[in-house]
């Protein structure tokens, strides 16, 4: 299998893999008990916390270990009275910021240019239009690569006080995400993007932020996250983001060159390819293009016969036959949009493999141009 | 190190590893996605579901997975009216409850007798004083094992269309459970008390139950549960529940046995042991018990120093010096509360481990008492 699909998971990482064994079955107390076993499996939380703390320019206090990305995107709105957010998120957050709309709240979604990007001026203009108290945007897009200018919004809405959430499920562990440089109040992140184990996330929270309490039980993860830690993934998702931040800076350049070689392949070896997004401010592994006269799910299903694995769209909306929010935000033409892949490597991923899906989706293009009725 | 502390957390089994092992890496696909790597995935996760659904007698469709025990209690409760429980709650269904009353609902907690056990009269009284939407009460109680007459409860309750969580979390896997049996709407179920891995839960949710919607983002878990599944932890879910499903009935015999001998074996080493709850209503392999005149947690460490586990309360509590709420709540007094400690045994544990603990505690116990100002 050639697997460019790295924004919708990745396989766990053999260095993450042994991390994690000790933990299933000799080390495999509870963090909550007092005894020896337990003793150890709060060590390894612990330095767990402050690996994934040290990537982010956090403290380990700041840290609260969450079930993935998805649910820390749902606590950070969780309770707002008034949320600003972008057309161009991923669904947690969309769907998070719906919610407190329905709860009787504000939701605003702020457009985004033709290549994705937020105008930080328009959205400080929503932003006081109303009793702004959260600002949530995705640092890299998950669909396109698309990076927003963050670090030009955080300053200003420090000093309105408003919480400044920032989606960096794509971002974390693939470019430099710090919690200075962003200004950031909230952060969410997820293991499973990044060679770690799905089902463990975190969301980052500087000291004095407003957040609403969470699950309720023990006095787990500072009082705020209720439940017996998923120590394991834990773990595996403190050895992932020690291995990034070993190998993320050289990591990004090979997985850049190999990107630009699909790109520059793909546009050779066929006809009216349309690269959707930014392409000067962009995730290393991402490529995002539509093929006219195509629809992206029977380009899917062709590399996967060929065992190639790409995405059309997301995967958490994957299956769903409407074209990518995104990209319609974006002001690409709904049949432009339904032409629309992602492929999106990561380790493992070589220039034999980006060579061969070049050589293998030249003629299935062709071959459903052919069949096309668009 | 002898580990007589299940009922806090076990440790993964060998089976349940190999049945996680090939979903870190190999089949490591998001189960959303639509290529072959993401069709692997879901299908893994839908024969786990059916796995766990079959020992708690549901459907498959019936079952949401979660990120533990935890949630699945705090999402039952999420967004009610008039909450009915018991004083003797796990720490997260009472703390649910809390959030329930301060959010303007209401929460009642009902008594129990010396034993620990529910007055299912009494219950339903409290039920019929006002606009009750949900009862909520523990099968089997974490730090006692004392079982709860529920199926004496459910049809009442269906009687009256309010709705029925049990929280199974203590029960599941160790005991039958099954939710005809029971008339539950909602139940709790977590794979960490039952030796499969930490950071996965289940809660069963009858085909009409009202619920509130939780995680939201993409439309996985019916919908009702957004977040990328943790693939391997829910394979390991599915794994530990079919073990159960083989091993469950002579286990218990087994840990029956052990449980009674660790008890005639204390009682004969050591004067003054007061078994807290009911011996005839109660889990295989939990003993509480209380020694007079000394404190809990000198045991505990005591113990400890001999490698050997075992917990004060529950773990989800540890840490606190307060008297465990679940003692209190049976009227027993706070000097003998202070002195409870649970053994709770599952697999791995043998004769010759009770007797050593039996030979090892005698002494410890003597020691404590002639330092004691009790």
């Amino acid at each position: 299998m050639i697997y460019f699909d790295h924004n919708a998971t990745t396989p766990v990482h053999p260095e993450v893999r042994d991390a994690m064994a000790p933990f299933f079955e000799g080390l495999f107390g509870n963090p909550s008990s007092l005894h020896a076993a337990g003793r150890q499996a709060r060590t390894a939380v612990e330095t767990a916390r402050a690996q994934v703390a040290a990537l982010l320019g956090a403290t380990p206090e700041e840290m609260s270990f969450t079930s993935g990305g998805t649910e820390a995107d749902n606590w950070a709105l969780h309770g707002r009275r008034r949320v600003v957010t972008s057309a161009v998120e991923h669904p947690a957050v969309q769907s998070a910021a719906e919610v407190v709309r329905d709860g009787g709240g504000e939701a605003v979604f702020v457009g985004v240019d033709r290549l994705g990007r937020i105008d930080p001026d328009a959205l400080l203009t929503e932003v006081d239009r109303g009793d702004t108290d959260l600002v949530s945007l995705i640092l890299a897009n998950n669909e396109t690569g698309t990076l927003q200018p963050l670090a030009q919004i955080g300053p200003a809405l420090r000093a309105r006080s408003i919480v400044f959430h920032i989606d960096a499920v794509q971002a974390f562990g693939k470019i430099p995400v710090d919690v200075e440089e962003l200004s950031a109040d909230l952060v969410s992140l997820s293991a499973h993007k990044i060679n770690g184990p799905k089902g463990v996330g975190a969301l980052y929270v500087r000291r004095g932020t407003s957040l609403a309490s969470w699950l309720h039980g023990g006095g787990h993860e500072q009082g705020l996250r209720a439940g017996t830690e998923n120590v394991a993934g834990i773990v595996g998702f403190g050895a992932a983001a020690q291995l990034r931040s070993r190998e993320m800076t050289t990591e990004a350049q090979r997985l850049e060159g190999l990107r630009d070689r699909l790109a520059s392949g793909l546009m050779a070896a066929i006809d009216e390819v349309v690269v959707n997004g930014s392409t000067t401010h962009r995730l290393p592994g991402t490529l995002n293009v539509s093929f006219r006269r195509v629809e992206a799910e029977s380009i899917l299903l062709g590399l996967d016969m060929e065992g190639i694995a790409i995405s059309s769209g997301s995967a958490c909306t994957a299956g769903t036959s409407e074209p990518s929010h995104v990209l319609l935000a974006m002001g690409i033409e709904p049949r432009l949009a339904a032409g629309a892949v992602r492929f999106s490597l990561g380790y493992g991923n070589d220039t034999s493999q980006v060579d061969r899906v070049v050589e293998v989706l030249a003629p299935i293009v062709a071959r459903l141009r052919a069949l096309s009725v668009f």
